[in-house]
């Protein structure tokens, strides 16, 4: 396999107005903050439409919108940025936008009904059609987390069913194709489609569609909660997330993009951040194919805009003013690093260990929520990885499948039943105070402490 | 009482991108809308912003939407129209525009959380502001019939009691107030005010909030469907709804605008709509106090916009393509008799013959539903009507007090059980065929048919 030079970069949160720029849409403000990161020496950034803005009404797509969009990818290419653009917002930071004609009197299931569906695929394959003119564009993400909306905080709660969720990602990337062939495109999940057995987007899905698969790695999600925000489980969760969307993978070459990781308060404190940073890199910088890591965010949500969650207002790498803070020294820091040694630095080895990964069904994959903070899976992976065993992720079916293993350079399997846990359990009781009110459950309990016992891999 | 010289006007709806012209403001476009509406006769305009693009964040009241829309005054000015501005929009057409930050995961009480309340009144407080600068500007309304948003349709179902509902008009008016202290600012309903008994806004609050009544007229709301687009229960449903409002109001002289009057298709086909318009408005014209008449509206919905209802592609004045329609035709030359006319012919009579409202308790107003199409009440009207009664409407509380009817004129008191019905229902059932299927059901069901026997005041 190839080696890849990952890539570094941010997802881009307008400095004045957050994505309601659109709206007030400023190329001079645009600039100034591409400009503050390519001086952080980022070479790519992802770019969030507003769907009701660009799409009001299900045949109106705006010109002058795409031609905003347009002129952000230009300003970005003068300043030597590439640029993956996510249209479907839909859900950033908590807040979810969505046209008047999928909601209330024209509500429908945003992954099932034949108006809405035409109308986004439509939509997509607009925005993929003007951005395929653009030398430094990469590609469409469908949009951020769009399965979001089938959770039941939704108003037409559109939970679709596996087969449905698998013909929506189909239908909207082939529409992304159709507007840009030449492109990679992608969809993205949040880390539900990993660990939720209810979730209609599963992990198959997330890892068997679209050109790369993408990560999103938040130690909010009960992690930090767990073991600290500053524990090894923490620092390891990109890297645990990368592994096991490789796990799902067919393609034991699928490169994969850490697409959203950052440091979120106060898991992890404003000193800590850099540290945080560092430490999550190096540990991600040492996965196969990794193609790119790209921050979230670009700039602070200012504080003039209200009711975001708290966490949200300190996660860029650069503060509103464009002041750079800590963990964009850092980022920029590991970026360079990396350059000035990609060429001379051997790719990350295989991994030789898999943890056997037994769902149930892999279709559905109603076990998964093993995989989850907590979970026996994710504690057993832990546990490995804090061994020193790199672990990468088998799935059952293909533990016995000696061709698998071989292209992926396995060579002993590892169930998590045997694996001792106790050092991971130790470990987040004490630094988080073993507080665990409010985390959601997990399907494993508690009952995972076993004596390791890791197996050779059979030759069967 | 002193004489209104009623005012004729339109509800302004963009002919080019309908109210998403927002996002693309033109004012060129306004222009040449405006001057189509001057050239009518027309002497003001309802305008209404799209919240969510005024308003995206509860901080962030974006000052370019408030130029955009001081410009859409001005441009009025220049053509000697006034302008009476609706802020939350709210509810349009079947479409609903709500700020993220009020729905989903952000989800509240529209009329009872603090947090959006403040919100609120902040964006009509600003909007109110910059408004009273301009001296064609007439006042607020709070939004485009708002208390849609009480409805089981709606996400975060926001129904508030009798008591919520009537603080949160209180807190909204005092908000446009404090901006505009000159200016009469008012809120809109639905008939579902009127109408419908477990509607948390009630028939009081509707007539006694705000420095007029509004009235929204619209003969889908049953009233075509029992006995068709063209007859006169249809023709005389604003003036009905007049005299309701008036007979809710504590104040005998207070001003009444029919805010919304439309010709709706299929209920009023093409060829007929000038016909509907000119009696609709004749009988419209015989109430005491109106303030004004404004149609709605301006012009036809683009057919290049998708998703509509059927009926709203063709309410406008105007074609798209600024062609005067019948209906338009119609609406020029009843404001150009009306004001050729206005100084020397009398306003009308004060209406001698009440019909007695008993809805129960007159705060919550339980057995309202006499008074919807179909009604009890609302066939005893009409029969009234048809008998050249020109009745209004006196409250079962105020049937014995003399004072109240001697401040109305009020010579004559009628119970709807003594009316006798017959004719209405007859001329409905021949009109549309007979067919009920898919009418809401109404609180007095068939059983109204009874003798008519007027009976004289009382003198107590």
């Amino acid at each position: 396999m190839g080696q890849l030079h990952t890539r570094f970069g941010a997802n881009y949160t307008p400095s004045q107005g957050w994505f309601h720029h659109w709206l007030d849409f400023d190329l001079d403000v645009v600039r100034r903050d591409l400009d503050s990161l390519a001086a952080l020496g980022m070479d790519h950034i992802r770019v969030f439409a507003l769907w009701p803005h660009f799409q009001p009404n299900r045949s109106l797509i705006r010109q002058r919108s795409i031609d905003d969009l347009l002129s952000v990818v230009d300003a970005a290419a003068e300043r030597g940025l590439d640029v993956s653009v996510d249209g479907l917002q839909g859900h950033l930071s908590s807040f979810d936008f969505l046209p008047a004609w999928t909601q209330t009197w024209h509500g429908a299931n945003l992954f099932t009904d034949a108006r809405v569906v035409a109308g986004q695929a439509e939509y997509l394959r607009a925005l993929a059609t003007a951005l395929a003119t653009r030398p430094n564009f990469l590609g469409m993400s469908l949009g951020n987390e769009f399965s979001q909306f089938s959770s039941a905080i939704h108003p037409q709660r559109s939970a679709p069913t596996t087969a449905e969720a698998d013909a929506w990602l189909e239908t909207m990337l082939n529409a992304c194709k159709e507007g840009a062939p030449n492109a990679w495109h992608h969809h993205s999940e949040y880390d539900a489609a990993f660990f939720d057995g209810r979730h209609g987007f599963t992990p198959s899905m997330a890892a068997r569609h679209g050109s790369m698969n993408t990560v999103h790695s938040w130690i909010f999600n009960n992690t930090a909660q767990l073991y600290g925000g500053m524990s090894e489980p923490s620092f390891r969760l990109a890297e645990y997330l990368i592994e096991v969307s490789r796990g799902w993978s067919s393609d034991p070459d699928m490169p994969i993009w850490l697409q959203e990781v950052g440091a979120p308060s106060p898991h992890v404190s404003a000193e800590d951040a850099a540290e945080f940073t560092r430490r999550t890199l190096a540990y991600a910088m040492d996965c196969e194919n990794l193609w790119g890591v790209t921050w979230w965010c670009s700039h602070d949500v200012s504080r003039g805009l209200a009711d975001f969650p708290e966490l949200e207002y300190s996660l860029g790498l650069l503060a509103n003013d464009q002041t750079v803070k800590p963990q964009g020294a850092a980022l920029a820091d590991a970026a360079r690093g990396y350059r000035e040694q990609a060429d001379s630095r051997p790719a990350p080895a295989p991994r030789t260990t898999a943890l056997v990964l037994d769902v149930g069904d892999e279709t559905s994959a109603p076990n998964r929520e093993q995989c989850a903070p907590g979970g026996l899976f994710f504690e057993a992976w832990m546990a490995l990885a804090a061994d020193g065993a790199r672990p990468t992720v088998v799935l059952a079916s293909k533990a016995d499948d000696a061709g698998h293993l071989a292209a992926r350079g396995i060579t002993r399997l590892v169930h998590p039943a045997d694996v001792d846990t106790t050092a991971i359990r130790h470990d987040g009781g004490g630094a988080t105070g073993g507080g665990a009110a409010g985390l959601r459950p997990t399907a494993s309990g508690g009952a995972t402490m076993q004596s390791a016992a890791a197996q050779p891999v059979s030759n069967g």
